[in-house]
């Protein structure tokens, strides 16, 4: 009869783990005064290392009125959102058509793996959701800083998606591309 | 080119998915007044469809005063909760250690897959968590219905768990069991 | 001593099976003579039933002079380039870097899973690749697609994606979609 | 042509690996001289290192006329029973069934993957059954010492399991438990 | 709080399971009176329809003096052997070693996957050794049928394995090929 | 909003990476003169670095007039063959059927994860196809390598094969093995 440890923290020494490797403090409202008007406080296995090869993490997704979570895939990670306050109109695209809703407190929505996807808050007042993901460490990447922050010559990225070369020129400035 | 459809709801023709399919309603609080003093509002993939192959659900746990969720497993699944309101005092067992925390809005806690666990109201007035799933069907195994609510000889539960005989007898009486 | 079926093609009665099954014809130069100046001939297993459960597919691309593939992602599937005929400039993003490289025959290229990634024709006359990817089914999800394709209201396009409303009318308007 | 290495001993250099590393001794019986009137022999990855990463593991069981194993769970491993000598009664409780079985030479029992179980010598004389796991490291769980070998407050371990406080303190004196 | 049936048998209507679905008999020694002087038999999935999803299987073998199990593989599971009575010589080969064992009662032996693998009798009279496999449905591929049962020209299987013609077509005329 | 890297180069830190990573040079024919008359130019993981991870490789095969690749399998990978040039004649041997094709330019054919497999140049002159394998690591197991390279006893190779025991000790030559 040899009792195993449980699986997910063979990381660190058995002996060295305590009760507070399982919890995450902090888990609050960021701040929304930026951009986006928006916050997202992540607890992921980068902030919240007990969550390794557990295979689920969350972020705290605070939105003020008017802002939004432009447009992102998780490549590795389904999203499922629980609303908690306010409203938001959120979607994800596929080739074929979107599917969006607009979600109040006691509505939940997934975004299946890897799938285009916003949230806008649609609402009087600030918003609040809970995201969590089918992965501890999900990734988080925007349209935006995909397309617009990096070096690559902005007539090929016109030429790649259709866009006038004025308004990539215009995006890169913005999002600190160069080319 | 030819566009695919998203994975994760291949079970119906894409023809008839809406955005419905992908939200649930009813992510509320549920009557508390049972034994337990304690409900459980579950949106697992029997509840919520759209979730299929998505590899994650979510519950909604309310505690009033008093009142505990009794130790138990999800055998495939590591379970994630999110603190809201109140106090609950969790923790799970291992065979060389328990790990258990005070928990407050904000707080996040995790448990590994297949570990036992529990959750009990340690604070004054109702306590309410949001527990999430790396699963779309996590199940949940009730310590107590697994040994109690069967027709297993009770002195072979008696045997087998060490338990006194009278024990067992009374919890079976308790849990609906026989023998 | 009980021999056994291979795997890969349970859903067919064993004995309906024939070495065909384990063949596809045409993988052979499409037709460039479009809008991207590109063709794209997919034996994917909805072309190549016997890929079934096998995690392997193929696709030969022909770009004419001046074409490119815009950019794209397989939510499910890393691509490998092998490079055939002429010269191709490729890359995918990532939020910290592009990765690109301007290939010739003898050279290959690995687009990891869920990457945003393009294609551009950089040399003289046509230019042919042959693309392998880790899944039977690897999807394909033109950008253009996703965000101009369909009916979700051009502000709310904008507004997730930074456009400006005149750039975002103007490619709903190239590629079907309304709002 | 590169041959390649065969998968499953990747963590030794190739050149130090011998016949002898994919071969255990010792596979016999323990000493049932103990408390629980069993003895479990293993060979799991801990015990046999040349089963790393090859998703099997095997033990073997001896079972004092009168003993049994008491409940238990493997977290990440389905149990196969071949009976050897004797006869054990053994079942698995699930919240809707217990599915047990009286077991003798030439009898197989499947337990599947996180389900409490527990085997009992119902014979004449030593009962001897070898085990084999659907992992290389099964690890085992006994409920006993998940509950009583720990520090958590006995009126604790009484509130979640519904055990009384009396019969909580007895087994927690008898597992080496406090609190 | 809304107990799942545990995993592995969603094949039957829950109500329908009955214990006797976990239980194999007849795991006994077969006649080896064949060409082979050795019997298998097996408890695979096909066998025991209550392994299905287990993710594991059992087989035993008898090998009459003299008599060998002779060279195959199991594309999809790794083997563990435990010698229960006799002498067997066993062993795998790799391109760049042979591993073989002579086992004798209390050895354990594995066989990685895939790997080509035999078994002989090389003791005084019979052998017996229970087989364990990390797959529920091993298969189980004769090299002898693999290359002789078959209508593929005799010049072409000699092309293809340096085997002289002549070798080929008295192999083919014992294992019932053509061509 | 925290962006992730891409996955599937965690080995080497992230600022180190550049485009080079995810290409392979020298993808070309390479040198028949040989005793099987054919060349396999490898981009595995052990050539091509970069694919690490990534699940999938490629290589070139070019044969001779007269060549071939004799038996052989690779344990952990599906290979799909893209003809390019000249007449391969390929099959895979299960132990119910052979499937065989005779292959051209246009033509691709699927052989299943751990299948015996063989290709021959049928036609008039030089044949060349990619080969793409679902592993990063696809490995390569000769059927004659392992079977003659090694030093068990002929006479146990005689006896696990059928093969007549002249036949070992001339191939056993022809390959290195002694014994």
């Amino acid at each position: 009869m040899h009792p195993e440890t449980p699986t997910g923290y063979h990381c660190m020494p058995l002996a060295n783990i305590t009760s507070e490797d399982f919890v995450f403090h902090g888990f609050v409202a960021g701040n929304t005064n930026n951009s986006f008007n928006a916050a997202l406080t992540s607890a992921f296995v980068t902030d919240f290392p007990g969550l390794n090869d557990l295979g689920i993490s969350a972020a705290r997704l605070d939105i003020a009125e008017g802002g939004s979570i432009p447009m992102h895939t998780h490549p590795g990670a389904t999203e499922l959102l629980i609303m908690v306050q306010g409203e938001i109109t959120a979607g994800f695209l596929t080739t074929s058509a979107v599917y969006s809703n607009t979600l109040k407190p006691g509505d939940l929505m997934v975004f299946p793996q890897g799938m285009l996807h916003f949230q806008v808050n649609s609402g009087k007042g600030k918003a609040t959701a809970f995201l969590t993901f089918s992965s501890a460490n999900p990734g988080a990447q925007l349209l935006d800083l995909l397309l617009f922050s990096n070096n690559l010559p902005s007539n090929l990225v016109a030429q790649t998606t259709f866009l006038d070369l004025a308004q990539v020129k215009k995006l890169k400035a913005r999002f600190g591309g160069r080319g």
